[in-house]
C-alpha cells in the first residue's frame, strides 16, 4: 500500500513542544509502524523566539516565527498547540479549526476556560480536538474515561493532579521542613516556576478537575463555581499533627456526581495513611475513581514533564490518524519473538534451607553456591546450635540456571535436610 | 436522526454473562446516550442450561439453548462470548466471525491459546475481536496499552493479575494463617473455585501476561515458552521471613522487552514493601509499566467479578459501535449542571486553634461548635496549662457553612488567640 503522509505543525517549542519533537523523532519507526499505511511527519514548527534556530539547526527549513504560516499551510493536517496559557492559544486553536485542521494540546487552561467553545466548533467542522496530555500527563486518564469506562456512570473522582505541590508537601512531610524553604528549593531545582501561583494556589488542579468533570459527567459547568484553595497555609506543624492522627496532607481535587448537583472542589486535605492516594508522593499524580458496583480504580504516574506530556500529545495524534480508517484494528501486526529460556534469566533469590546445625554448615552451603557464582546479600539463622534449623539466604543477582545447579548440589550435602523453598526477589 | 439498532447476542449466562446483562440493563439510558444515534439491544441469549429461564422469565422470548441460533441470526451485529474455557469457545468465536459478526469476550484462555488465529480471521473479515475484560477486569489496561501508550515502546510490565491468589496471600500475611486453611475458606466464600488449579498454579496469570505481551510488544510468542509457577509452595514461614526482611510475597506476572529476547515469566516473588505493587492487597489486581523516560505508571482495581467483567465487555461493545462512524467525537454532548455551593458541602475538619490555656477554654470552644451542630471526634492538646497552646480538633462530618459560622464565633472568644488552620479531612 502507498504511504500516506500526515503532516503535523507544532506551535511553540517550550518544554512540551520540545518533548513532542523528541518523542516523535526518537520513536519514529515505532510510531509509523503503528499507524501503517500512514506516516507522521513534522511539516512546520513556529516559535516566536528566533534564537531557537541555534538549538534546532537541522530544522532551519521548517522553522518559522509565524503561527499564521503554520495554520495557513494547506498541507498540514494536525496542529499541535504547545504555546500554553489562555490567549493567544484560544484564538489560534479556533483559527486552526476554521482552517480545517485537527488540534491537539496539553494546555489545561485553554481547555478549562474555552473547552466548550472549541469543542463545539470542532464538532461542527467534524474535526478532532484532543487533550490527553492536559491532565496528569503520563497517566492516560482521559482515554480511560472516554474510551473504556463508558458503560456505567462514574460517581466519584479524587485526584492528586499537581506534581509541584505534591513534591512540596512530600518534602515537608518526609524531611520535616517548612513550606517556604521547600518551595525555594523546588524553584531552584526547576520543579516549581518562578511565579508558582498557578500550582501553589490550586488553579492548575482546578483546571484539571474541571476537564475531568466535563468529560466524565458530560457536564456543562462554570469554572467560577468551583471552590479552590491552595497549599500556602499548610505548615510543618499541621503536617506533624496530621501524622500523629494517622493522616497525610495532600492537595486534592474532588468531583462527585451523587445528587442533583455536582460536588467539585480543590483543597488541601487530611488523607488516612491507608488511603489509595496517600502513597502518591513526590512529583507523581494519582487518580482514584469509583463507579457503581466497582470498588476503586486507581491510576498513578508522572504528572508533568517534557516527555510524559510530549508522548501523550503524540498518542492523541496517533488516535486521529487511526480515525481516518474506520476499521483500524488495534491488534494487527505480530512479529515472531523469542522468549528467553528461563534458565538464562537473572534474579535475586530467597532460599530457605533446613540443616542439621553444626560447625561448618554455612561454609559448606556457601561453597556450593560460590562455585556457581551465586553470592549472598544476607543470611538469617534462628534457633539453638546443634538443632535442625532453617537458614534463610537472600542472594545477589544470579542466573537461574546456576542457582538450580547449585541447589541440586546443596541438597546432597550431608548437613542439609531439605531445600524448603526458593522464591525469586523482584526489586525494581 | 433516526435510531439505528445494534443487536447483541450473548452466549453463556454464567457469572460474566449475567454481569453483561445487568450492566446493560441498569445503565441502558446512559449507554445509549453515549452512542447516539445508535441503540444497543440484546436480541438473543443462548445458554445450555434450560432452567436458566426460571431466573430470566421476562427474557423467555429471547432465550434459546442453541448457540447456532444466535450465530446464524442475520440481525445480530455483535456476539458476546461468555462461555469461558478453550473449546468450544474457540470454534464458536471463529464461526461467529465467519458469519460476519464482531466478537467480544472476557475469555483469557481462548485469547491466549487461539488469539492469533482469531485475530487473523477478524482482520481478514474487517471485524472486531475485542477482549478488554480478559485481563484485570475493571482496569482498562488493554485500552491504555492499545489506545494511549502508543507513542513509545514499553520496556517492562509487572502485574498482580490474579485476584484469588492475591486474596490468599494477603490473608496468610495479615492473619498469619496457613495456605491450606485460607484456600479452603476462600473456596467456601466463593473467592476460589472448587478446582482452584488455574488460579493457584498460575495459569490464569500466565494467560493474562501472555495477552498483555502479545499486545504491548506486538509479539508472536509461544505460550509454552513462558515459565509458570504458582503459590502452592508458599508457607506461612516464608511469609514471616519475608516480612522480617522487608518484603511481601506476591504472585507476579512479568514481561520485559529490553534485549533481543522477551523475558516473560509468572512466579511468586518477594517484593520490597515500598514497591508500587506491594500495597495491592486482597482481590485487587495491579499493573506497573515502564517506558523510556517515563518513570512508573501504575493501575489498580478489582480484577474479577460479574460487574467489573460485564461492564468492560459493554465498553468493548461501545467501542465497536463508535467505530461505525469514523468521526465519532468523544466529547460531544454536555448538559448544563450545577455545582453545589461550597458552603452546602459536607466534610470532617482538622482545626488548629491557638488559645490562652485556662479552665473552661475547651468548653467555650466546644459550645460555639455545638450550637452549629459541629461535634468533635478527637482533640489533641499539648504543652503546660496556663501557656499559649495550640489545640487540634478533628470534627465529625459537618456542613461547611456551619463550620465557617462557628469559626467566626470562636475567633472572637476571649481565650482564642488565632484560628491557625482549617483543613478538610477526606476519609473515603
Amino acid at each position: 500500500m502507498d504511504k500516506k503522509e500526515i503532516n503535523i505543525g507544532i506551535l511553540g517549542l517550550g518544554t512540551v513542544g520540545k518533548g513532542v519533537l523528541k518523542v516523535l523523532r526518537e520513536n519514529q519507526d515505532f510510531i509509523n509502524e503503528g499507524v501503517m499505511p500512514y506516516e507522521i511527519k513534522v511539516k512546520k514548527i513556529a516559535d516566536k523566539n528566533k534564537n531557537i534556530i541555534l538549538e534546532y539547526k537541522n530544522d532551519a527549513k521548517i522553522l518559522t516565527d509565524s503561527v499564521e504560516e503554520v495554520i495557513n499551510d494547506p498541507d498540514i493536517d494536525i496542529v499541535v498547540e504547545t504555546i500554553g496559557g489562555f490567549e493567544p492559544s484560544r484564538s489560534i486553536i479556533l483559527k486552526a479549526l476554521k482552517k480545517g485542521k485537527h488540534v491537539v494540546t496539553a494546555n489545561k487552561e485553554v481547555v478549562a476556560k474555552a473547552g466548550y467553545e472549541i469543542l463545539s466548533l470542532a464538532n461542527e467542522k467534524k474535526l478532532h480536538f484532543l487533550f490527553e496530555a492536559s491532565v496528569a500527563s503520563a497517566i492516560p486518564i482521559i482515554g480511560a474515561f472516554s474510551r473504556s469506562l463508558t458503560s456505567y456512570p462514574i460517581l466519584e473522582i479524587a485526584g492528586i493532579l499537581n506534581g509541584t505541590t505534591n513534591y512540596i508537601l512530600t518534602k515537608m512531610s518526609e524531611e520535616g521542613r517548612g513550606y517556604q524553604e521547600v518551595l525555594e528549593e523546588a524553584q531552584k531545582k526547576g520543579f516549581a516556576e518562578a511565579d508558582p501561583s498557578k500550582d501553589i494556589d490550586g488553579f492548575d488542579s482546578l483546571y484539571k478537575i474541571f476537564i475531568l468533570s466535563m468529560i466524565v459527567f458530560k457536564a456543562k459547568i462554570n469554572l467560577h463555581d468551583i471552590y479552590c484553595e491552595g497549599i500556602r497555609n499548610i505548615s510543618k506543624t499541621d503536617i506533624e499533627y496530621a501524622k500523629e492522627l494517622g493522616y497525610k496532607i495532600k492537595l486534592l481535587a474532588l468531583a462527585e456526581n451523587k445528587n442533583q448537583e455536582l460536588n467539585i472542589k480543590v483543597h488541601p486535605a487530611l488523607l488516612p495513611v491507608k488511603h489509595h492516594l496517600a502513597s502518591i508522593d513526590g512529583a507523581y499524580n494519582g487518580i482514584l475513581t469509583r463507579g457503581n458496583g466497582f470498588g476503586d480504580l486507581t491510576f498513578s504516574g508522572l504528572g508533568a514533564g517534557s516527555l510524559p506530556a510530549g508522548s501523550m500529545i503524540i498518542s492523541d495524534i496517533i488516535e486521529i490518524v487511526k480515525s481516518y480508517d474506520n476499521y483500524f484494528n488495534k491488534f494487527k501486526y505480530f512479529k515472531e519473538r523469542k522468549v528467553r529460556n528461563f534458565t538464562q534469566t537473572q534474579s535475586s533469590y530467597y532460599l530457605r534451607i533446613r540443616v542439621k546445625d553444626r560447625p561448618g554448615v554455612l561454609a559448606d552451603i556457601a561453597g556450593s553456591f560460590t562455585e556457581k557464582r551465586v553470592s549472598f546479600a544476607s543470611v538469617i539463622q534462628k534457633g539453638e546450635a546443634g538443632e535442625i534449623v532453617d537458614i534463610v539466604f537472600l542472594t545477589h543477582k544470579a542466573k537461574e540456571g546456576n542457582v538450580q545447579v547449585a541447589l541440586k548440589k546443596v541438597a546432597k550435602l550431608k548437613c542439609v535436610e531439605k531445600i524448603c523453598n526458593v522464591i525469586r526477589v523482584v526489586d525494581v
